[in-house]
């Protein structure tokens, strides 16, 4: 809050107090826990992890709020508590409708909440929660030696820190490009913030349509790619050794769906609209970008294409980036998993007494990760399938009630119905704001590490 | 069809001729096929188990289409066609504009094509698809002693028999009290025929809403509800061991999910209509009934219901019969497999180092078995999805698509939007009805068999 108080100070508008009260109360009450816990001891279990890392999202998504409701901005709490877990989240689900107005304090402080989201995800999802057995790394971390630490230690400063430089350096590099493109220096470090964060927060109402240039556009294409990337790969490749992001499998299944489907979307759009190549090409090679990365950036309308692009839009929202990357969603190495589990299984059917285990970069899978992903796979569609139902009751309307819950759980920002990218999240009812709040951390945090604590033999003993 | 042929004669209409024409060709070409293989060896392979399997239904709904067209009662071959696959695979949906119009033999043949692919069905699914591998008893049959052979011999036969006994009782059973109801003679046998099948055909545009007898009604829900039932559990019950059929776990969820659905609806009727509580209970218990055993009757159109009933009416397409019922769909075996790994998961990330296996009527179930469970769920996922962004083509509306899609997979009858219980399948283009019939068969042989034949490894060797 101390730099979105100096962007406040630089442009001298009405946001100075806000951030002024909402910095006070947040160092007061930080302060007053750091006193009162500074004699507890230091080494903290597995289940007191589990419980910190879903307190954090709901803690920071409370104070994160104050700025809004205090500034006027939005001054309903429900409404400020969803747009600040919807930033934590890297969601991007916004309920503004006059984005353009705000104070540019504010403004900043949207996308940086997507940013320290974005960093925080990074750091959970590769060093933390394999320690606890959850998360699609512990695929990856079996197979490529590197900055993944196998517990927590020490070295997870380490490796946060060589990530975080990386995250660093792709937003001052997005930043820089899209300055040069013809963005303003503040619209551009907001974007970077929001890409990099595969959030999708932007400062203009109409996200990046704003900005009809190709460059921008193509840049931060390349850059919502990059953030659905492993990060570890992006180490890798920045240390010249590009043969271990390429030989990933998980990389080249995440450039094979993003190129399919562009390819079927970019017929499509040839088919039924009157697009130049080079438009149909973007636009549908950026909204598949935005959807698998879970950004929510948008420069169309999909809802506006003919159904069946629709449709494989809306497939997307069940795909999600790639582990180890700042994106939501399922996520490309489970998709894979799962893929290759259910064709194995017709090879086991033809040959009962052969062991047939599904392989990953060329190591065979325990059958321990494979159960347990595709028990988070059932898990993921249960709860979309009972929250839907659920949500029609707020929302009574079967598309835009499944669009409005993939959408939020898979932490991507625009759903279908009366919340496509043409339109926001500003008319649900409150309670069902709170519920898709839920849902956003819910889908943040792998589901197992919130899920764990609604079980009984986590609190037993 | 030579029992259609006798009604036809009975009735003495205008389809005798078709039946003689159709019943000819059929035993003409049924009469090479025998001589031609008469000296081929008997002993068939696993292999040729699959292929056999899938091409009966085919095959079946080739020369089963016969009579719709030689009689003109359904001109056209595609929908004479799917209307056949729709009856042998026990679906229900249907493309008949004026089911009243139709010729007796015709009726007849429509509602015995459902009996006999129940029939095949309920042989199929205990007696030959445990012995590939497929289908979800093999986890019944490890538990309960009983008519289930575990491999190809002249077991088959006599497990056969007894199975047809109990389906051919219950059929007599459903008649003769749908008769004391007041319906004639002749509705009776036909709808014991579709009820026993779960399969949903009707001789009546307005389905069963055509009588308004409560009795009638709760009969049908009563032998839909035992044809949703494993029959073995039929057969100890039959002999008096009731306590086999209380303790299956299987017959236990059946029952909860079918009486928690219907108090969701009962309730959800009472607050949004101005039903009497009977009404309202009936309305919603057959409905739910229908629905889960995939039988697809109707009293009441559900998407005239306020939304959040039509979702959970909708998620009900997800569920189906009990394994070794003739009900289509994933099953409620599969389901509860499904559920139970997913919260048992969180237990292993409490307790990492123990081992907790799925437990199905108080015994563990091997991996092997909840692999293949959860592998048939994700194809059966993968396909509902692909399948319904095809659709989208032929059918360019999310929800009827989805529809569409999910009840000819699973078997069901009535989708949702413009193939709701109150609409058909007439309008669809020829293409889309070619796709429904293969999603049917899909289905009802439990995806695996019919996929396997698509699998290179099948071929090699």
């Amino acid at each position: 809050m101390g730099i979105a108080l100096l962007v406040a100070l630089i442009y001298g508008e009405s946001d100075i107090s806000a951030f002024l009260i909402s910095g006070g109360i947040n160092l007061v009450i930080g302060g007053l826990i750091v006193a009162a816990t500074s004699k507890a001891k230091k080494d903290i279990g597995k289940r007191e992890g589990f419980i910190i890392v879903s307190m954090v999202w709901i803690v920071f998504s409370f104070f994160g709020s104050l700025p809004y409701v205090i500034s006027g901005s939005i001054p309903g709490f429900t409404d400020a508590f969803f747009e600040t877990m919807s930033g934590f989240t890297t969601t991007g689900s916004s309920i503004l409708n006059d984005i353009e107005a705000l104070p540019h304090g504010i403004l900043f402080w949207r996308s940086i909440t997507q940013w320290l989201g974005g960093m925080g995800i990074i750091v959970l999802s590769l060093a933390i929660l394999p320690v606890f057995g959850i998360g699609g790394m512990q695929l990856f971390m079996a197979e490529v030696p590197g900055p993944t630490p196998d517990k927590i230690s020490p070295r997870i400063k380490q490796t946060a820190k060589t990530l975080w430089v990386i995250y660093l350096t792709f937003t001052v590099a997005e930043t820089l490009l899209l300055w040069v493109g013809g963005m303003t220096f503040f619209d551009s470090i907001c974007h970077s913030f929001t890409t990099m964060a595969t959030g999708g927060f932007s400062t203009k109402q109409a996200s990046i349509a704003h900005w009809p240039s190709p460059f921008i556009q193509y840049v931060i294409i390349v850059f919502m790619f990059l953030a659905g990337t492993n990060f570890t790969l992006s180490y890798f490749a920045i240390k010249g050794k590009f043969s271990v992001a390429f030989k990933d499998e998980e990389f080249k299944y995440y450039s094979f769906f993003t190129l399919g489907f562009t390819a079927l979307i970019f017929i499509g759009l040839l088919i039924s609209t009157e697009f130049g190549v080079e438009k149909a090409f973007r636009d549908s090679l950026f909204q598949v970008i935005t959807i698998i990365t879970t950004t929510g950036y948008a420069t169309a309308d999909y809802l506006t294409w003919p159904p069946v692009l629709t449709m494989l839009i809306f497939l997307l929202f069940f795909f999600g980036g790639s582990a180890g990357s700042t994106g939501g969603g399922i996520k490309i190495m489970r998709i894979v998993v799962l893929l290759k589990n259910g064709y194995y299984e017709l090879k086991r059917l033809v040959h009962p007494n052969a062991v047939i285990p599904v392989r990953f970069n060329k190591h065979s899978v325990d059958a321990k990760i494979v159960t347990n992903v595709l028990a988070f796979f059932i898990i993921y569609f249960v709860i979309f399938a009972i929250s839907t139902v659920i949500f029609t009751l707020i929302e009574p309307d079967m598309e835009s009630s499944m669009g409005a819950v993939a959408t939020c759980l898979g932490n991507i920002g625009p759903g279908l119905g009366t919340v496509g990218p043409a339109e926001n999240f500003y008319h649900i009812k409150p309670i069902g704001k709170w519920f898709l709040s839920f849902l956003m951390l819910l889908g943040r945090l792998e589901l197992f590490t919130v899920l764990v604590l609604f079980s009984p033999s986590f609190w037993k003993g």
